[in-house]
């Protein structure tokens, strides 16, 4: 890609129009070689280093700029100086194997990065996104995947109302439900999460036959964090 | 508290000189309220409000302040208007019905705040922070917390080699361990968890002859989140 190009890619339009997103400095560099070892897509990403890491080893596709324009692409202050260009990877089609996860307009960039390593940590799930949540190629999400997002099969603007055609046994996470404990919890093939701040729509929902979950609390306060939640419910759902 | 003192609580040092801090924004401020019925120590809160909330219905004692000297104490750009200057509660003695958190040298915010909340979701524990932990009086901490802050005893500055003196059990949890399923996990009396970079002080484990425990994962990115990490073992030690 063109410079001029690369440099758009703080926008989340350009990102999808051109099916590329940026990852930047030593740490999250070194995960994704290591993930191209394993998936050819991301042998297809593009490395942009300042002299400082002139001397820098890696099989990807490598390209020496300056300074000055590396810091027209970065996303911080103080450029690293290494930055990937690195393709979005497709999702695979989903098996009987893999477990979604469907996060209902998701707003927090952080939250999503800690899902995503989650998902990654006990491997099996899929991350589907409803429209209107925060772009999981924006670099604070990239940040605080920790290198997760190469792992995880991403689906971007899956409608809520599309699951019913696709999945059979689909869960809400919600204030008041079974308990994650309950057998059937095993038995699901989506599990559907609300957004941070209001919940889950729950008119869509009774349309799906969702049926209710809920994480037994001692009632002092009135929620969980939403990367919290889904930590538990995945981690039941595997223990 | 006068408000030239109450402009410096936005500075560690001076919170834990005046024991207070600050609690800003409507939601948490009715949090607060909801905290302060049950208890005492928290009614000593106070309110300060502008024009916008004149009106607010509070059993707290309530000054009405300029939007200047608003803009002047809080913490965000556009103050919405309500901040409560809070007592610091010094967390109760330790029971044999609590179960201890020990963060050594935490530094993230929203982790320590996400972690407050998770422990007052399911209750019974408390949290002991290591010297050259992040403040959890800190406002990005308190607002992370959503109000949890009120409601889990916190103790700062504990050193790490204390801890043999005081509990029986110390558990640790590490990359390599015993799986969280394991019996013995359920006897522990303290969980001491490492700072996000560069995990747990070997030795001075050793030293406490605490036993290790992991979180078996798919092997696939090298570790979880802290905050998610001591979310499942709270939730493992309670499910």
């Amino acid at each position: 890609m063109k410079l001029d190009d690369i440099k758009k890619l703080h926008q989340k339009k350009y990102r999808s129009q051109f099916g590329h997103y940026l990852v930047e400095g030593e740490h999250l560099v070194l995960e994704l070689q290591r993930a191209a070892e394993q998936q050819p897509a991301l042998r297809q990403a593009e490395l942009l280093v300042t002299e400082t890491y002139a001397d820098w080893q890696s099989s990807l596709k490598t390209q020496l700029i300056s300074s000055k324009k590396m810091a027209q692409i970065s996303d911080t202050k103080t450029p690293q100086g290494i930055i990937a260009v690195v393709p979005v990877a497709p999702a695979p089609a989903n098996t009987k194997a893999d477990i979604a996860v469907y996060l209902h307009e998701i707003q927090d960039p952080g939250n999503l990065g800690t899902i995503l390593r989650t998902l990654a940590w006990f491997g099996g799930f899929r991350c589907l996104l409803s429209p209107g949540s925060v772009d999981p190629y924006n670099p604070k999400v990239v940040r605080a995947s920790m290198g997760a997002i190469f792992h995880v099969p991403i689906e971007l603007d899956v409608p809520l109302d599309s699951l019913g055609g696709r999945f059979s046994n689909i869960a809400s996470l919600d204030m008041s439900g079974q308990p994650l404990t309950d057998p059937s919890f095993q038995n699901i093939d989506c599990y559907v999460f609300g957004n941070e701040a209001r919940g889950i729509p729950h008119e869509a929902l009774n349309d799906l036959n969702a049926t209710a979950f809920t994480i037994p609390g001692s009632g002092t306060i009135e929620s969980l964090n939403l990367a919290s939640a889904v930590n538990l419910c995945v981690y039941e759902r595997v223990r």
